[in-house]
């Protein structure tokens, strides 16, 4: 059977110089060609300004977004019409702080809701929500173990952290 | 050895009603009061607006905003003093189409290159890293395999999907 593999990457550019905000200039390398800007800040209470999202408010506002892009775009290519769309959930995770060591971060849940204004049979509502699932690329990053690699500049070359 | 545990929560309302642009509420139920919407959109080729960045560029943005909001916050905790932080890396997905069916999302592999402004020994600059990588809460959730929970409405209740 014929398939076809397209990459989608992207390059990412952090700065931060002071408190907790932090800018993104984030490029699609490949297939096409976006450069954005994503910025990021901590509320007060964490020694921030408030000026921005939290780093996981916009991680759960690009969840749920990436699964409704994922269902509007397999809508079409299904045949199963749909109107509006809402995503309701819930993200969860927990620190664990212990004694004189910094905390260290699990998650816990997520769940995502799925309302569809639409005139088609809940089955074929149902297979396009399990279509969008496989599509929706941030919910296979976190169905499987990831592994991030990373390195610090120590001044005359990259180490391995 | 005593720990405490602290819950991170999230709630999300997301909309869309046309086009590609989707409005996500984004509110943190705790531990603290986090109220922002999230606004993502697709390129024009892929029949969106471009008004907005797409999830994947969100994404992208907020794994990053993420390990550079952990390490300003530890090296207060452990004594590690830096000035300005720069993060840069990519986010590499594939996606699989085979004839007919509607494309599979697939990881591919995700890098943070870290340089850091600091009087630090190398060694306290690794050992600054390796516990923001700890406490980063998107770097844990995509080290593991995590769950995603869905129901769809069905017009009179919920049903798993």
């Amino acid at each position: 059977m014929s398939s076809s593999v397209r990459a989608v990457t992207f390059e990412l550019d952090a700065s931060s110089v002071g408190g907790m905000r932090c800018e993104v200039a984030v490029r699609m390398l490949e297939p096409f060609d976006e450069s954005v800007v994503v910025v990021s800040d901590e509320l007060p209470v964490l020694g921030g300004d408030g000026s921005a999202p939290s780093p996981l408010a916009l991680f759960t506002g690009a969840l749920a977004a990436c699964l409704m892009t994922q269902i509007r775009m397999f809508s079409k290519r299904l045949g199963t019409p749909v109107d509006a769309v809402r995503i309701t959930g819930r993200t969860e995770w927990r620190s664990i702080a212990r004694a004189g060591e910094p905390y260290e971060a699990e998650p816990v849940g997520f769940t995502l809701d799925v309302m569809l204004d639409s005139e088609a049979s809940v089955e074929d509502q149902q297979r396009l929500i399990e279509a969008a699932k496989r599509g929706c690329f941030i919910e296979q990053t976190l169905a499987r173990p990831n592994a991030i690699a990373h390195r610090l500049w120590v001044g005359d070359g990259w180490e391995e952290v």
